[in-house]
Formats: C-alpha cells, sequence, structure tokens
C-alpha cells in the first residue's frame, strides 16, 4: 500500500544522515552514504548498507559535488537522493541532475526551488497569493501630511527613515502624528545635511519580533498539509539555538492566519514534498510577514515529529515514491517539544572549537529523543558546521519538556571538546524563556547579563 | 499548585535509580542515592545530589537492608523513599519502617502491600469486589454425571485432573460430554491404580492465555485511575523479555471488562499510589482471570508513558505528597509502543554473562527510548539481575513501533558483553509477533523452531 524509493542515496553526513537511515532501515529501503575520507569513522557510514568515499581533498567541495554523487548513485543502484539540509539541498541544479539522471528527487521540483530561493520571485509569488510579506522600501515623502498619511496606512508605531541613511543615521520612531511630522522634519533636515538628499520614507515598526515558522508536506493533488508551527526567535546572530512547538503564548487566532498563510504560499508555487515557511511576527500586534520558504527539511523537524507523531523523513520518502503520505498519516498535536542544538564552540565567544570526542553519553530517558552525528573515540573537524547533536524534549506541558531538556542538558557528558551547554542551561533557565515571553533579541539579552554579572563578580 | 516531596532517597539501583533521578532532577526534588561499592562507578552514583555508600560485603543483601537504609535517608535529610522495583520494593516491613521514622512512603501502604503479597488473601479481597479468579482445586467428582455438570458450569473445554497426580500424570482435555464421561473414568482408575485416589477435579483449560496487565493510580479520595494496558506475554519461564502497549489483537470489549476488573482489584484494597493488575487472558474465549497486584512501579512502566503521555514516577511523587496526580495530569491515550529488555545473557542458554563494557553507545532518534543504568568503562557484575537497558520504541502505529524496535535493537553497541540482542531481534522478526498474534508460548516455540533450524543447517 505505501510506497518508497528502493534504495536511497543520502547526500549528506553527520546526524541528518543518521537520521535518515534509521527511518529507511525501519521501511526496508536501502541505503548508500556519501563521505570524505575525514568522516571515515562516522556512525553513519557505518550504518548505511553501502558506503562510497567521495573523492577530494576539500570536505566541503566533496559534498557539493553533485555530478560525482548521482555517479556514485547510479554505480550504486540508488533509485533515489535524499540532500537532508544544508550543502544540496535547495541547490535546484543538483535537483534537476538527479532528475534528469532519472532518478527520484526527495523534494520539491528544481523550478519551486528556484522560486523560493529568489528574494523577489519568491514574495511576488506568495504575495499575489494573499500571503503579507514586509512593504518595500516604499515612496519617498515630501510633506509631514503625506507621512501622517502614509503612517495611518501602515499603523502605527512607524519609523522614520533616511533612504541614504545607513547605520542608523536619522531614524527615528513616531507613535502618533505628533511625534511623526517632528520626526519627519528633523530626519529630512538631517539627512540634506548630512547625505545631501531629502529622501525620507516610513515602515511600519516592530520592537519585539519571533521567528515563527510552519511546516507542511505538499501532495501531488495539490493539497498542503500544515503541520503547525515552531518558534525559532532563540537565535544568535541568525544562527538558531533552541527551538519549541507550539509556539508559547501565541494567540490562537494568530495561529491560525499563520498555517492559512503558510498553505497559501506553498500553494502559490504548487509545492510538493516537505517544507517549511518562515515568517516574522510582530510579537505585540500579531501582525506577521512573510520571511522565506525553506524547500527541504529543516534541522528542527524533530519538534514537530514529537509533537504530531508523524515521521517527517517516512513522509518526504513516501511523497517523492508516490505523490502522497503513507496511508497510516494522521497527525494528531499533542504537547510540547523543545529542541537544544549542541555546538561544539566556546561558549563565551562562539568560535568553534574542534577535537576529538573521549567521552560521549548521550541523555535519555522519559521524553528525551537525541538525534547525533557522534560517538565517542570520533572526531569534530573543523571543516563542517559545529552542531554535534539535537537534544530534544517533549513533555505533555512545556513545563514538563523544559525541565526535561533542563536535566537533559546537564546529564549529556562529552569530554575532549567545548561545548555551548552551559549557555543553553543559561537560557533555558531565564525568566524570558521559562515564561515563553521572548523574541529574537533574547540571545543578545541574555548574553549581556551574563557579562554584566561576571564584571560585578570580577 | 504541584505537591512533591522535598528530598527523596532512591533505595535502588541502576537504571531505575537513574529513571527515578532524572524526574527528581525536574521537579526540583533533592535526590539521595545509596549504593554498594561495586556500584560505585555507576551512572546513578553520580547523577544523584548524595550518594551514600552502604555498608555489609553482599551486594544484594546491603540493598535489602532496611534499617541502614532509613537511617540513611534520615542522617541525609531525605524526607520520602522510593523503592524502585525488587529488593525491597514490595516489602511491607519497609514500607512500615519507612512511615514510622517520619518518612514519606512512596507506594501503597504496608497493609495493602502485605494483602496483595498474599496469594489467598489477595485472591479473596478482589473476588469479593466481583473480578474474576481461578476456580478452586474444585470439588473431587464422583461421577461422570458430576463431572458433565461441573464442566458446564466452567465451560468447555476442560481440563481432567487427579488431586494427586503431578507432572502432567492423568490430565486429559475434553470439549464435549462424551469425552468428558471417557476422560473423568480414565483418570479415575488411573489415579486410584498410580495415588491410591479417587480424587478428581474438572477446571476449564486454556489453551492459549495471554499476560495482559493494566497499569493504576490509586488516589487518596479512593479514585482509582487506569492507565491501559500491557502484554507481557512474550516471557522466557516467566521472565518477560519484550512487552508492548496497547496488547495486538485486543477485542475493545475485552479490553473494557480488564480495565474495570483491574479498577475493583485495586479498589476493593484502597489502593493508594501505582501499581499493577496482572490478568491471565484466554486468547481464544476472551475469558480472564486475576493473577497478582504488583504493588510497585513495573519494570516496563515506559510503554505506558509513551502511549499515554504521562510520567508515572512524577505521578506517584505526587500521590505521596498530596495524595493525587499533579495539577496537569491528562493522560490520553495515543500511538503504540514496545520494549525491548536487553539482558547480559548467553543468547541460547540464557546464563548470565557479567563483564566490563568496553563500547556502549544507545540507539537514538526518532521514537526511541532507552533507560540504561550503564555506560562504557563501567562492568556488569554477577551480583544482580542480568538487565543492562530498557530499550522503548515509540510508533504512531504497532507497524511503525515494531520496525523502530527492530532498528533500534540493531543499532546498540555494547561491547565486552554477550547480550540477548540477537534473540530480541529473532522475536521481533517472527511471524507470530509481527502479527501480534502470540501467547505465552511464544518464546517457547520460537526457541524450538531455532534449533531446528540450527540442526538442519548443521
Amino acid at each position: 500500500m505505501n510506497s518508497f524509493p528502493e534504495s536511497l542515496l543520502i547526500a549528506n553526513r553527520g546526524e541528518i544522515a543518521r537520521r535518515i537511515i534509521r527511518t529507511a532501515k525501519r521501511l526496508g529501503v536501502r541505503t548508500v552514504a556519501v563521505y570524505h575520507k575525514v568522516d571515515a569513522g562516522l556512525p553513519y557510514v557505518a550504518e548505511a548498507d553501502v558506503a562510497v568515499q567521495l573523492e577530494g581533498d576539500i570536505p566541503v567541495q566533496a559534498y557539493l559535488d553533485g555530478e560525482q554523487i548521482v555517479a556514485i548513485a547510479k554505480e550504486n543502484g540508488a533509485t533515489a537522493v535524499h540532500p537532508g539540509y544544508g550543502f544540496l539541498a535547495e541547490n535546484a541544479g543538483f535537483a534537476r541532475t538527479v532528475s534528469e539522471a532519472g532518478l527520484t528527487w526527495v523534494g520539491p521540483s528544481a523550478e519551486v526551488i528556484d522560486i523560493m530561493g529568489d528574494k523577489v520571485e519568491s514574495r511576488r509569488a506568495v504575495a499575489v497569493a494573499g500571503v503579507p510579506i514586509s512593504g518595500d522600501a516604499g515612496a519617498a515623502l515630501k510633506t509631514g501630511d503625506e507621512a501622517v498619511a502614509e503612517a495611518k496606512r501602515v499603523g502605527y508605531p512607524v519609523m522614520v527613515k533616511a533612504s541614504a541613511g545607513g547605520g542608523g543615521i536619522g531614524m527615528a520612531v513616531a507613535r502618533d502624528d505628533e511625534e511623526l511630522r517632528k520626526a519627519f522634519e528633523n530626519t529630512k533636515s538631517m539627512s540634506e545635511r548630512s547625505f545631501g538628499s531629502d529622501r525620507v520614507f516610513v515602515e511600519r515598526f516592530v520592537e519585539s519580533a519571533r521567528h515563527v515558522e510552519i511546516q507542511v508536506l505538499g501532495l501531488d493533488d495539490g493539497t498542503i498539509v500544515a503541520l503547525g508551527e515552531r518558534d525559532c526567535s532563540t537565535q544568535r546572530r541568525h544562527q538558531k539555538l533552541i527551538e519549541e512547538s507550539p509556539a508559547p503564548n501565541l494567540d490562537p487566532a494568530v495561529r491560525a492566519r499563520l498555517i492559512e498563510s503558510a498553505i497559501a504560499a506553498a500553494g502559490s508555487v504548487g509545492y510538493r514534498n516537505a517544507g517549511t515557511v518562515e515568517f516574522l511576527l510582530d510579537t505585540n500586534s500579531g501582525d506577521f510577514v512573510f520571511l522565506e520558504m525553506n524547500t527541504r527539511i529543516q534541522v528542527e523537524h524533530p519538534i514537530t515529529e514529537l509533537t504530531h507523531g508523524v515521521d517527517l523523513i517516512e513522509q518526504q520518502l513516501s511523497i517523492a515514491a508516490s505523490g502522497t503520505t503513507t496511508a497510516d498519516f494522521n497527525p494528531v498535536s499533542r504537547g510540547h517539544a523543545i529542541e537544544l542544538r549542541i555546538c561544539a564552540e566556546d561558549p563565551k565567544r562562539f568560535f568553534p572549537s574542534p577535537g576529538p570526542i573521549d567521552v560521549w553519553v548521550e541523555p535519555a530517558g522519559e521524553g528525551i529523543r537525541v538525534d547525533s552525528g557522534y560517538v565517542a573515540g570520533t572526531e569534530v573537524t573543523p571543516h563542517f558546521d559545529s552542531l554535534v547533536a539535537k537534544v530534544c524534549a517533549y513533555g505533555e506541558t512545556r513545563e514538563q519538556a523544559l525541565a526535561r531538556a533542563i536535566v537533559a542538558c546537564g546529564e549529556f557528558v562529552i569530554e575532549g571538546l567545548t561545548t555551548n551547554q552551559p549557555f543553553l542551561e543559561e537560557i533555558l533557565a531565564s525568566e524570558e524563556f521559562t515564561a515563553g515571553n521572548y523574541d529574537t533579541g533574547v540571545v543578545e539579552k541574555i548574553q549581556k547579563r551574563l557579562k554584566a554579572a561576571a564584571k560585578r563578580s570580577a
């Protein structure tokens, strides 16, 4: 009844290769792994049915060598290719090469990857489908009256900006007409003096924003299934550190609109297979705009699997092979899940900190799921990103999931590497995270507080 | 709102001590571990807030030394004692000592432990509450007519037995009146000749039985909450090897009656805290009889946690402290879970196989939960039972859970010990287990098949 590819090449490495192999094994799908020689000792290489060493001196380049990977797939009887995330996952050219070689591509079509990979085209496509996008730079305004009219259109508070400005120069926030008229004149004259330009515009000011994304699955018949949201606001310089599902303190009406918009966005391009629609959400107003769509499985997909009782890799393979989900696909949302990204890095300065792993004891037990790419005796090399494991904690309530995440983070013993575990623990224990009351500024805020505390105690 | 003991001594070792510490940590409950020196290197000792070495040369005796353990609890400020399973868990005297020392006992009262620990008293108590129990040895029957009347009462098929017989001598199955009359006369004369006794009786013959148990929680207000069933038929000489929840192919009407009976059995003694009511279920008729009630947390409790989204240790602590479940306790049954007991033993002859653990890499990933008591570098000593880890696989469907269990069993790398993993894999892959169509004879059946296959190939 269910249909999957017969044999799958995994064009990736580490934890995601291992995770894909697990599901493939369960489904009876033969696996072909590829690896650069620096990764020869990693568990995914041993766990695949066949593992082929990639040629090429530079590790990252080897994993990006689509021609070589497709040749390996053909030589080793793979009938499908799963790209994981990163590397070639959002490379339309690779998707095309795979399909042209007569292999099944586990992902959306090359055309859809192309559209979603282009900022202008993707915004145009989803806007046509009624999905909110952030305003253009906006028209230059000539008078205070024009500024007030524009502010009424986008809604207060607004940000007054000099078109020629940069680095915050001439920017001012206005919360009503009076403030706006004053700010407009100030910015205008400042801009003329500083930049020789009187081009001033206003846009809506988002004081506090959250990064919320919706998991979708697109089927051949045009159906788009949405599997709830993930809050990924806990980031450091756009690097996600902790994600959770559902998003805490999210108005159900806003959630419903997010889901509706995600379905519209995916539907606007005839999206097929698993994808994620990212939104920037105004914490205060509940308004949101489309950020981008990731046309692949996401690093943080396990928290959706935990809260919805689905195996997203299984569904990806099913959709790739048959255009639809498995017969028993029946997502029901229950409980709460939190993902911690354990990275080999200096927790203070966030420098990568590779090295050999002497001791590696993963946390386990009730509600804990670990997706990792390493075992004791292997080595984290400096060639790739610093993610070494994902620890997910599930609980019936957010409180329970959070408490389990804290215990698991402390329980994970990694010796030989410096990891970000202490910093993750600081975030988990913070007032903001505990209350589920945070935005994309939360990590910076906690870092500042830790620095101040360190200074005081010095 | 929720109430838990402040500080908990765990009167146990290994995986269950570790599992209890995890929940205690999450709830902010301070933990006191006890250990014999042979266990000094085990992870639970390091993970507890305080760990105290037990005096006494013989390891098992040390863990059974209730006086010493209660003294350690008092000296180290513990306010409650959790006995885990095994050792002192069903020792009414220990429960009494703990309570008399002013400590909270995490379990039912000593009186209830006493009643349920006595075969005669427990059967009497539950029978009064309307729970089916197996017939008494039955009245000796004088004539074929009397035998037929008794057979009509208990229902065909029946087993004819000589009261003085043993080892199967004189036993015969009868499926109708005619067969019974013949069997009755044969058994009677045989018994007279062999044993000098004409005492013959009949009882219902169960051709195929399953071991099914119901998890309950008893609250101070008399409420008994039932949390579904576990099928534990996959046993070898009464040692459970694999358990699953829900029980496969169980008629919903039978499940409802089992739950009703479990609630009645627990209610009959005013049961408080977590317990398990075990039944022997006639696979064909759906009739069942009460076997016994275990007045403690069960080894296989995680599969109920996975399918019901509860933390049973948390609920035990809540009931012990406040007489009721936590405020957010809201069990909802979803999906399917299978537990594998990984034991350090020769998989052919089932001899314990202790030794130092050189490599220990636990399975992980989607749907997998591991409860283990060891890490690499520790040693399995011959002093205790051979259970080294429990691997639980959850899935939305039984098929998914089973396939995940198979992958996880293969993924678990334990070097230095001989374990039963290959035999567990044989069971999981068997036709009987795959179809969910098995009874308490399944392990013996598979063993016979394996032996025959080995002979053929030799």
